[in-house]
């Protein structure tokens, strides 16, 4: 069966309802593809990384990101696939902006720890916000 | 906690046990990534697609690809990242190799149904044969 567009309204709906997606980036036309936590809030996704590692190295380099999501539910899936630009940062006004987007969505990560702007200070962490570009989905059966 | 790595065996293991994955592809150092039932079989990842969609014009031009297998089970996550090289072809002989990988897996996908050469021939499906280059994993906590 042929796959079936998703509205706008249900892309939204299932980037604001998931908790993990997978982000590609490109460097030299050269794809790379992980899994992300990520959390969709004010129409951007905000990401978190350690810094310094590859997918940093190549964002820093080439800023356009793809970021997939989707669910499978026994036979029937769905998908939102967004075009966007990352700006990483490892402010402290990023990190809030962050961890406020991360805890409005009661995430329960990091065991559910509060921290203060002086633990987000000192926290070795890069915040992603990536700007929706595009975004499409599609539905369809396995 | 900091990801540790995952072995080459056990990297298999999670590529030989998923039936999802993500494809990640890149053309003009734009990436690309959507979902995709696969199989490994014989050290090769195998794809479908219908064919004259834009991962298969992507692919046309840029055979490099990233492909991305994770497991979530509680707050515990493991993952695989293959880097390849997509081969495409509507051959007879790669649509065969290719049910065949995944008839062998048990798939149980298109309802079941066993397909004769006639009903391959004629099927519009190009077959994705990856050939892995590289492979890399890694679990952790999140």
């Amino acid at each position: 069966m042929k796959p079936r567009e998703l509205s706008i309204e249900d892309c939204t709906a299932l980037l604001s309802t998931s908790r993990y997606g997978r982000l590609a980036l490109s460097l030299n036309d050269s794809p790379y593809v992980i899994p992300m936590s990520y959390v969709f809030s004010a129409g951007k996704i905000f990401l978190h990384s350690r810094g310094g590692g590859k997918k940093d190295e190549i964002a820093s380099q080439n800023p356009r990101v793809c970021f997939e999501v989707d669910r499978m539910e026994k036979n029937q899936w769905s998908s939102v696939v967004v075009y966007g630009k990352a700006s990483l940062s490892t402010d402290l006004k990023a990190k809030m902006r962050m961890f406020e987007s991360f805890m409005g969505k009661d995430m329960k990560g990091h065991a559910g720890k509060q921290f203060s702007p002086e633990d987000l200070e000192r926290m070795p962490m890069t915040v992603w916000e990536i700007e929706v570009l595009e975004m499409t989905g599609r539905e369809g059966v396995w």
